[in-house]
């Protein structure tokens, strides 16, 4: 059986992982045959945003890997113990988390830094050509660790998609329901969230770019 | 289209709502071409458990409301602005909230008793006779809302379906991908993760009840 690691960025969409993005791909990686194991970065959270109020929550502090142990009912391992060899391909799904705890993507744009476990992590895919799914936001992220003009989609938002193209990757729009594949990269995007009127929106997306990456193991 | 109301009770399946049984609730209600609400008690949770090492963190405290928001991606209201008039039918997820912060079962088993305001909206349904369905352990709290020998399931567990019992309702067993059907109550229960091994076995039985409640409102 194909094993897919699936990194997470926390537990919520305005300050972590998207919680329906990470589901649904979890669903659709089982789905299509294959067996997960997630990840996440040991460290503290950029910051809490309230989900209700939308407001920051000062003066509280969670941590990546504990928030996002939520989501994957406690079956989680820090990033610093995803070895390639042991799998056939990476996911990531969105949320602001991606850009904010894997990246610095959401503070500094253009300028974007990768948290260096998860960098680590994560161009070992690539150099291994080893295929990958990132959605949502989470492109921003693949930009900064594929670069060469690689293509990618986060849908249709001008602003970040120049973001995106600073970082060296080449932006494609794309319609909520579908993919980009960079063939030559096996790096394989979609929308979700960043298009997402609705979870049934999400989940065609995210499912098309599991099976994608799946079939490309 | 058919309008669904879903009570959450926080965001983990450790202090508050599962979040696989969740998400896979709101994608199998808007497959079946109905539309959801999500509502969650405005109070402090029970506890909170940090889901890495599955130890409660003393200090700290965190709102049912507030976290249940992370999974319904801000769009929630108070379960005291719950109209069953508003409504054709009610999901209620499971995870240890449920039992912990809707209901006081987790610590106080056959003297259970019901968080008020959750009371008024699930007795509300179930006075109407509009259809119910209730998964994992949350069959514990639609025991202290119908009583009068209800049939539901909790899956196998003997000992919490001698709690469901004492509660005045009848257990019956049932495999994780089926349901239980009270017809008379119109109540629909699966066993989900109390029996899951996998998200694909939650799935199969979530999706059945989800079906069959939006069938029969």
């Amino acid at each position: 059986m194909k094993k897919v690691a699936v990194i997470l960025s926390g537990c919520g969409v305005f300050d972590g992982a998207e919680i329906h993005e990470t589901v649904l791909a979890l669903l659709a990686i089982r789905q299509h045959g294959a067996e997960y194991q997630c990840f996440a970065p040991d460290k503290a959270q950029l910051h809490v945003i309230n989900h209700l109020s939308g407001a920051e929550e000062s003066g509280q502090s969670r941590n990546v890997l504990v928030e996002s142990a939520r989501i994957a009912r406690g079956e989680i391992k820090p990033v610093t113990e995803l070895n390639v060899d042991e799998f056939d391909a990476l996911i990531v799904p969105g949320g602001f988390g991606a850009a904010k705890n894997l990246c610095t993507f959401a503070t500094d744009g253009a300028d974007s830094q990768l948290d260096s476990d998860v960098a680590a992590a994560c161009k070992a895919f690539a150099k291994c050509g080893k295929p990958a799914g990132y959605a949502c936001i989470a492109p921003a992220l693949a930009a900064s660790v594929y670069g060469n003009n690689v293509k990618m989609t986060i849908g249709t938002d001008e602003s970040t998609a120049q973001g995106i193209n600073a970082l060296g990757a080449q932006h494609v729009s794309c319609p909520v329901e579908e993919i980009i594949i960079d063939s030559e990269a096996k790096l394989v995007t979609t929308p979700a969230y960043m298009l997402a009127q609705d979870i049934l929106e999400a989940h065609a997306g995210i499912n098309k770019m599991v099976q994608t990456v799946i079939g490309m193991a």
